[in-house]
């Protein structure tokens, strides 16, 4: 998912100047609170090489009362710590009550650098995983608010940077051969970011990424999600004193202007011209089905899901993988809403029940993703059902991915103008009339609702075993050859793995 | 634990008969109001071979209107269901909302004979306990009223039972010849099912222990935990809707007569002569010298911990077991009320700045344990807080086990009597009066409140990578081999291994 994060996010200096005054102020403000309260605040600074972990944390502690808080740096461990669990160091530094611990990169080096750089195993990674969600958890149970913030930039802005720095002979030192090493290994930390990620965004220890291109914009980023979690905490706290009312969730998200975006970043202007089309669309649709044959021979299940807006052009997509399959080898299963026994039954039942056997391939046409998008948007569900609905969807595609499953989504993105012109040529076109509904007009309405749940989707359940594929489908011939190549690439891989 | 678990509990026929009439008529009662609410309930069987599941699902059936419940058999799979992800078959019979679902064995035998049987490796087994726990966490947050028992008789009652079917020519086809496998591979099956309890046991879907040698007993615990569990979500759902107040824990917890004690099992007749005592221990001391250096090369930490009643003879045991040894290898320390600085962080903070580094042996005079005993029972922490500290020591002994640790954990029993004869010769003998305090007379009287967290601690936290040992301690010497010996034979098996 990371690779699609729009990172050309930016602020105004006037815009930030008035801006960060205020945050500013109130982050002093809910440093003496948390203290009478003796809430201790833990923020985690993790990052890229070179995206500015230490000029944010500057910013972010000038207004705090140094009494309070404390910045721990941490590099690779010294003799006494290597003699320990990689946990300890840390612990030993969780804050007091009232007080702040802010962690210049931490616990999570075990899965990033020490990982990257091969130091621990495939075993001791899990591990890491399990033992880092059990320390966040304990500490966040026993009323610890926790911050963790992921710093990011581009590979060129990592280049940029590098090069600027080395320019300076007052700066150059600051640029150390691992930071070079880590440069190279940009794809390599991206692969392990993303399963950090997937892995230990939790409810109580979330994870926001800070788009770091713009200082201005990553400041105004960071201040607001500690200030949001702080602010959340406090109102907790104060309402179990009954003191105020309980504090509604969203206090702890980011207003629209901060929250990352995965879909603004999409070129929709991709486009195939018709002779491309026609040759790489037959040259797939060949090679899927002798696929189809090799995972029926390697007993290999096949789950393939497609989301995307109203005409986003879901259905003949749909046609044109399967084309050319041998029809007893896959089955298409259209998504609607739940009948009575359907819904008297937990909202993954009537999935499970169309899970493909080992050797066949299912292609859901919508598919359980409606709990987080329709079903959130329209209220139909509780709040509680649609957040907790993220991880019982990532734990049900791992159950399968365990058994073996190859596991591929696709979100079918158009802009709301190519949407408005589909529709309109629905209205026109007698043949095409029966698929434009009143209900269609009504989405097209919530269009700003449905994007921020979709982005919340695309984000929470990209996960290293089932990842989304964005399809740009302003162009229907791409979007067609770039599912097809996806399913190919991805199929033949798994197969050789 | 579970060959600690006292086996010989019995309910008189009288009882019985009054009692589960009580019982039957209730649970009635219960099956229709969970219709009323649309309750889903899963009741798990699982037990040893011929430790009586069909006989007592019958039991439990028989008040109940079968047009609400559906009982589930589950052999090995066939081949439909081989071609699934092992899940598969049991998510597609989760039961709809007010139906009942009564699985006689259940998913858990993908972590119990397939794993016996060698069908499943290492890697399977643990993405079976995470997939397992996440099926259940879901389906419990989703409303599910989740039952789980595991009927439990002791090896030679195995023998017997199966002898008796096999004697009588009209059931000697039930004893099949997997039956007989499993029973020579009783303590396989222990060793496997030692571990799917602690890695199962949950707040939602926890695990009641069955004492199966007696029927009427057996069938009485099961009508009352399953009977706990409506009852309670029933009054969970009636207080969300505004009709009641909301339920006590204590409602779901079974009453003192039916629940499993560890303690009670325990032969306190256990002990040594002089002769043999002097021998054996000389013998432990200098072995354990030995490995103190071994455990210095390999790098190997070791942390053991003493628990155990007042005048349970603590001390005395720990000087035994370090008298030999090289003094810059261990360290002992005692854990007493909590100071300032302490009180001010997490109260496993101040365990973690005395974890040994690798290569030491460190030794505590109690422990982390005092949360779920001392500060459960005196009141020192709230409910919340003890009952989530169960999961929390298991973690945090596991990130140690992760590291490569041993850990031992010793609990040091005695009787009522042995312990006031202590008391009175303390108060009797000079040199002995600073060890008597008040406070220790005052725990005594709240014997039964310190024996029922007792009890449950040994049971939540007995885990494979680090079980606790009971030690038989009324006779000190008997105690102090037995916990040299234990530290010894368990520290060069982890060495070997």
């Amino acid at each position: 998912m990371l690779e699609n994060i729009d990172l050309s996010r930016k602020i105004g200096k006037d815009e930030y100047k008035k801006g960060i005054e205020d945050l500013r102020l109130k982050l002093a403000a809910l440093q003496r609170r948390l203290t009478e309260l003796k809430i201790p605040v833990i923020v985690v600074f993790e990052g890229l090489s070179a995206a500015g972990k230490g000029t944010l944390i500057n910013e972010l502690i000038l207004p705090m009362d140094p009494r309070g808080f404390q910045v721990v740096s941490t590099g690779a461990p010294n003799e006494e710590e290597r003699l320990r669990p990689f946990l300890w160091r840390y612990w030993t530094r969780t804050p007091a009550g009232g007080r702040q611990a802010i962690f210049d990169r931490s616990w999570y080096r075990r899965v990033l650098a020490d990982r990257v750089n091969g130091e621990v195993s495939p075993t001791e990674v899990r591990q890491a995983f399990e033992d880092i969600r059990n320390f966040e958890r304990t500490l966040a149970d026993d009323g610890n608010v926790i911050v963790k913030l992921w710093l990011h930039i581009s590979r060129k802005e990592q280049a940029r940077r590098f090069a600027k720095l080395r320019d300076n002979p007052a700066t150059a030192w600051r640029v150390t051969k691992d930071d070079l090493t880590a440069h190279k290994q940009y794809d390599e930390y991206l692969a392990a970011v993303e399963e950090m990620l997937a892995e230990t965004d939790t409810d109580q220890a979330p994870w926001t990424i800070v788009e770091s291109t713009d200082r201005r914009f990553a400041a105004m980023k960071i201040f607001s999600a500690v200030i949001g979690a702080m602010e959340h905490k406090i109102a907790e706290v104060e309402c179990r004193q009954g003191q105020s009312a309980p504090p509604p969730r969203e206090a702890v998200e980011l207003p629209a202007e901060l929250s990352s975006s995965i879909l603004d970043g999409v070129d929709l202007t991709l486009s195939l011209d018709v002779d491309e089309y026609i040759k790489r669309l037959k040259k797939a649709q060949t090679r899927l089905r002798e696929l189809e044959y090799e995972i029926y021979i390697r007993r290999a299940p096949v789950v393939i899901v497609y989301q995307g807006w109203d005409a986003a052009g879901k259905g003949g997509n749909i046609r044109r993988l399967v084309e050319n399959l041998d029809p007893r080898g896959y089955e298409v299963v259209p998504i609607g809403a739940p009948n009575d026994i359907e819904k008297a039954h937990h909202y993954l039942w009537r999935f499970w029940m169309q899970m493909p056997k080992a050797g066949h391939i299912t292609i859901f046409d919508r598919s359980w993703y409606g709990r987080v998008m329709v079903e959130r948007v329209e209220g139909f569900c509780t709040e509680g059902q649609w957040k907790r609905a993220y991880r019982e969807i990532n734990e049900m595609e791992q159950h399968m991915t365990h058994f073996g499953a190859v596991v591929l989504k696709f979100w079918l993105e158009i802009d709301k103008d190519e949407q408005l012109r589909r529709f309109e040529d629905r209205k026109a076109t007698p043949y095409k009339q029966w698929k434009l509904t009143p209900d269609d007009w009504r989405n097209r309405e919530m269009w700003g609702a449905y994007k921020q749940a979709i982005e919340e989707m695309l984000f929470r359940t990209s996960t290293p075993q089932a990842p989304w594929t964005i399809v740009e489908s302003n162009c229907k011939w791409h979007a067609r050859v770039k599912v097809l190549e996806t399913v190919c690439k991805t199929i033949a891989q798994r197969l050789k793995g």
